[in-house]
């Protein structure tokens, strides 16, 4: 086909530039978008809804449930790369296209571990990585659930074997009495039940691998979760050199092991003993890396993009001592903070990040970055900004 | 009209986020776009064709001709301010707009400099700041040359009047032979007669102000010309800090006195002796502003936005101690830098811009972005990327 573009005719040579097909169109996929764009790769969306962030940014879609084969074929087709901005995709359905020699990345068998935690949990045990102590738990199963509490304590964790995410189908349970409920209304999976181990805080550490096994790591980064959901996170972390290196090389080994591409985000507890244990693992750009944008030199979204090309990866140095993200959260009062962005934009050093959803109370709206000499003052910045968003 | 969002109905109060109206949809409106997902904002784009950059980054876009008063209208109304990629509108529409008090930003008195040389030489130097030398000349004023060259010496420059850029239309003349070709042949609204500077380099200040009168500017970027198009750009530049400060003074007041809102890019030339003399206005975000992407807090696109939404304007401080753009010239081998990208992204530190345009020899296809730890740094990465870009 030959298009008349405005200067002459386009050669009839496919397009130079890269195709990357993504499922889901979230905040994740918009802001993969923003660094398609820098690239000059054409990125298309698989959404859900005309008002996905995504969408909205105008990235290319096609409408679609995630879970068509169909469109998920069709999408392979008309890319180089296929990738993910959430799970929800069934990991069948990528054996399919893998079969049918479609690139796939992260290909299905690591995307298995991100959608069911008691793969997850096994995989890295028997792999040697600690987690916490943990076993799946059906309806009925409340003999051996008491057993395990005798052993490692109340409370425990109850966690929907498939699903879970920011909180929801996760539980912390006090009692026998509370976990016979939530067994009784097991989820199609049932539950892992998992011990709380003595937390001093919890990291996350962002690998960008490509499938030739170059990695780049980015600094660790200390989250805070409030409601399950994570609210602030710090980049470096306020560990000891050795504990970050010890993350640092954890999570590479992770990435390695599981021939992870892109952004694959490993979610870890430090206890109070000092030792590191895997929670959950993320196989995509991921919330707790927005600080990337502003705070290194090459964003998670820009290596997602680099890693799943089998392009050279890039710089994952910080271009400053420290990097603050706060999650902007809808309020209670169902306030949109677009209505505020004037105000907090005063706040220097601020950088606002929208995502163009509706203001829903306890629904991720966007998030507000800033770089500083040091930790607490990057994270000042960063909440003077966060907070004004939210209204009067 | 009430939509009906995914999560339940949205309400009908007028949408919380700014709509903005852009003029143009070429590479500096497509990462105007890009600021403006960052924001919430939405942008809209008055397109000459569907494969503008703008457009193929994804923002909302009607296309028709940028001298459609309907189009523009129509466009204001659905806006809350009408902002410009290029200065091909006619300032009188502009005016129009205003009188029917829409907000155009930048205003038309100000447009209309940028368009006319000879009005902008004339209102700077009546203003008192320093320009070239200078006449206007047309058909039959040779004679009037001639004196101008016994004055200040040949060669002089001849520039059309109107519709210059990017070395077009720009003509540096060696004898009274060469002028009479060229007068005998002039654009409309003839030509506009300058001395040559003893130049040491060219500087370019760009300022972000608001309608308030609150300005920003950011640090002096040194500009390296060939052919009459931009190359290399270098933040801050290498000037004696008297230098700087003083040309930092003077973008601010030129910005000031014309009233400009958004970004007001100030090129000025640095004589030999040491003074600055004004070149060129342009106001919009500008070539010569690409490395505060990476290099500043905020970038230029950002602060366009913020300027003309009359919001507080973002920090123009640099991120590292210096940045360094190359812009890529399609090479005279047609290729496209799209298919080297690979190879350009193994140099560490830079950061590739590609504007998905049809590769033309001579034609602006992107830039690359370094920071370093001085400009001679960041100079040899982003050169050692450009140059992959341009293929074997």
């Amino acid at each position: 086909m030959t298009v008349i573009a405005p200067n002459g005719p386009l050669s009839s040579a496919p397009p130079a530039s890269a195709r990357v097909g993504m499922v889901g169109g979230g905040h994740l996929a918009r802001m993969t978008h923003q660094a398609a764009v820098d690239l000059g790769i054409s990125l298309e969306i698989l959404a859900q809804s005309a008002t996905d962030p995504a969408v909205l940014a105008g990235a290319p879609h096609r409408l679609a449930p995630p879970g068509s084969l169909d469109e998920l074929r069709s999408l392979a087709e008309r890319c180089d790369v296929i990738t993910l901005d959430h799970v929800l995709v069934p990991a069948d359905h990528l054996d399919v296209l893998q079969a049918a020699r479609y690139a796939v990345r992260p290909c299905a068998e690591a995307v298995r571990l991100a959608q069911d935690k008691l793969l997850a949990r096994r995989t890295l045990d028997q792999a040697g990585f600690a987690v916490p102590p943990y076993m799946p738990a059906e309806a009925g199963g409340a003999a051996a659930v008491q057993r395990f509490a005798d052993r490692w304590g109340w409370p425990i964790m109850m966690k929907s074997r498939h699903g879970g995410y920011d909180g929801r189908g996760v539980h912390v349970v006090h009692s026998i009495g509370a976990s016979r409920d939530l067994l009784a209304s097991s989820p199609p999976g049932g539950w892992v039940i998992e011990a709380q181990v003595p937390l001093a805080c919890e990291l996350t550490v962002l690998v960008a691998r490509n499938p030739s096994g170059y990695t780049a790591v980015y600094p660790v980064v200390e989250t805070h979760q409030h409601d399950g959901m994570c609210r602030e996170l710090v980049m470096p972390a306020r560990v000891p050199a050795d504990i970050a290196d010890a993350a640092t090389r954890l999570a590479k080994s992770i990435a390695d092991g599981i021939d992870a591409t892109g952004i694959l985000a490993v979610e870890l507890f430090l206890t109070t003993a000092g030792d590191l244990v895997v929670n959950e693992l993320a196989l995509r750009p991921h919330n707790s890396g927005h600080a990337t944008i502003e705070g290194t030199v090459t964003s998670q979204f820009h290596n997602h993009l680099r890693g799943i090309l089998n392009w050279p990866l890039g710089s994952t140095a910080m271009v400053a001592p420290a990097a603050a993200t706060i999650n902007v959260i809808g309020p209670p009062s169902g306030a949109d903070p677009a209505r505020y962005l004037a105000a907090a934009l005063s706040v220097p050093g601020a950088s606002v990040h929208l995502y163009a959803k509706h203001p829903r109370p306890g629904r991720k709206l966007g998030h507000v970055t800033a770089l500083g000499a040091d930790q607490a003052e990057a994270l000042d910045t960063a909440r003077a900004a966060a907070r004004l968003l939210l209204g009067p």
